[in-house]
């Protein structure tokens, strides 16, 4: 014991993000626990990036990249929808979406359906940052199932985002034919759907069946990357299918407070790596 | 010993790349490890990254990402000068950028100023891939110092690239005004210059600094960001100072085989994320 005296407990979080490849953050230690009826939740307290949800052992979101994840999944559609009144977020427990979503005044109202009510309860508690306009009155919580919901409301949205986890677990099912259908039948005539589609380095098949499949329900489905440094492959890929708008060509400059979207970053998120293209097709 | 039995050996490289925050990458284990005159050098055998080279213990290129740091150092200034002939790089021991320059058929020759001969020797040696074009009639490798040889080859060169390390050791005087005024007058007059200048995530103010520098001796000078997995931070910028040619509005269209760079990517590189306007001006 006398050669580790006056040593600091290091306690190191470490994601095993593919094999062999693993993010590792220290942590001064775990705020919360818990085994819900879904997932492993836990929110840990990391120097280098803040407060991090970390579900099933993976990082969700972090207080360094978190803006990064949730001003891209939410501006790009709401900045080409010509006016925005009623969103839903299927997933996205964690509420940065919805926060992103009631900065646009057009909004009335954003809905979120989150299958697991333990994540939206411990976001509000622990992830103040990220949570903080959850109960907004513009924003109605249904703890339930995204499938079920987007099939059970046709024609109600004019935006719809899956901010869901990766395709496992819980999470499978947001990435099939059957989801996207609804998705169709749930947006109005002129809607648009973005799904979070993961990194081209580890989930390759996953981004062009995606694309395919929505190119098979949509007339206009295109790829649009970010950078997120938390998640595996960093290079981060979102699929945007729309009904009527084109997402390049029909950008609406909007007064927002961002830390990454701007209108210029909107369209050229849109010009894809060759590795990309090659995926999704030019 | 018994409860360890057929269990294989679990070797792990951690960078500890920001105070708190480390890459673990599982490795085969070590090709090369020795005491250069300005550096410790290794190349280590990776599952999921491949041959990687470490200086310093710090990864600076691996088979999943270099293609995306050299094509994007390279093709940028290079698409944008109407026919670069004579191109300098200083660093790049490993050869990255020297295989992506001549893939230009205007490119007479190219010059690598690397002031550590044994990066180049390891490089040619155990990164084939990064490496291949090392030998190339058209290469010239002077191993020395980048900081004398700008300042001693006046009005020489039609692009000088800074593929230099971290701005620690042997790579900080890479970053200084008198560096940047050496290659300033080791262009030709319409000549311009590119240097990898970190990520604004844990190097605001070396970005700050470096374009203001910039600004200071350039009448153009603009930053552009892309995405490097196996770097601290992911999002990259480099900072690219000219003397003539705008690197939006003056991009050739030049036929390449590349893996990330396209012409649309090379503009839409230049839309800059808000927390890196903020740093450098929009």
């Amino acid at each position: 014991m006398t050669i580790l005296g006056g040593m600091e407990l290091h306690l190191w979080f470490i994601e095993e993000q593919a094999p062999g490849m693993a993010l590792a953050l220290k942590a001064m230690g775990t705020i919360h626990r818990e085994k819900t009826e879904y997932q492993d939740l836990a929110v840990i307290e990391t120097i280098d990036a803040g407060r991090a949800l970390v579900l099933d052992g993976c990082i969700m979101t972090s207080d360094m990249d978190e803006f990064i994840y949730h001003e891209m999944i939410v501006h790009v559609p709401l900045c080409v929808h010509p006016s925005p009144e009623k969103v839903l977020v299927v997933g996205g427990g964690d509420g940065g979406s919805i926060r992103e979503i009631l900065k646009h005044d057009s909004v009335k109202q954003a809905v979120l359906s989150e299958i697991d009510g333990k994540v939206v309860e411990a976001a509000k508690k622990y992830l103040p940052n990220t949570s903080c306009r959850l109960d907004d009155p513009r924003c109605s919580i249904m703890i339930g199932d995204g499938f079920r919901h987007v099939n059970t409301h046709p024609a109600e949205y004019d935006v719809i985002l899956c901010d869901s986890t990766d395709p496992v677990g819980p999470g499978i099912v947001l990435f099939s034919e059957e989801f996207y259908k609804g998705v169709y039948s749930s947006l109005k005539d002129d809607g648009i759907f973005v799904a979070q589609t993961e990194s081209p380095f580890y989930y390759r098949d996953l981004l062009s069946k995606v694309s395919q499949t929505l190119k098979g329900i949509f007339p206009i489905v295109k790829t649009y990357v970010t950078v997120m440094p938390t998640y595996p492959g960093a290079l981060w890929t979102f699929t945007l299918a729309s009904k009527k708008y084109d997402p390049v060509t029909c950008v609406r400059r909007v007064d927002l407070k961002t830390k990454y979207y701007t209108t210029e970053l909107h369209k050229a998120s849109f010009a894809l790596p060759k590795m990309v293209e090659d995926i999704v097709g030019a």
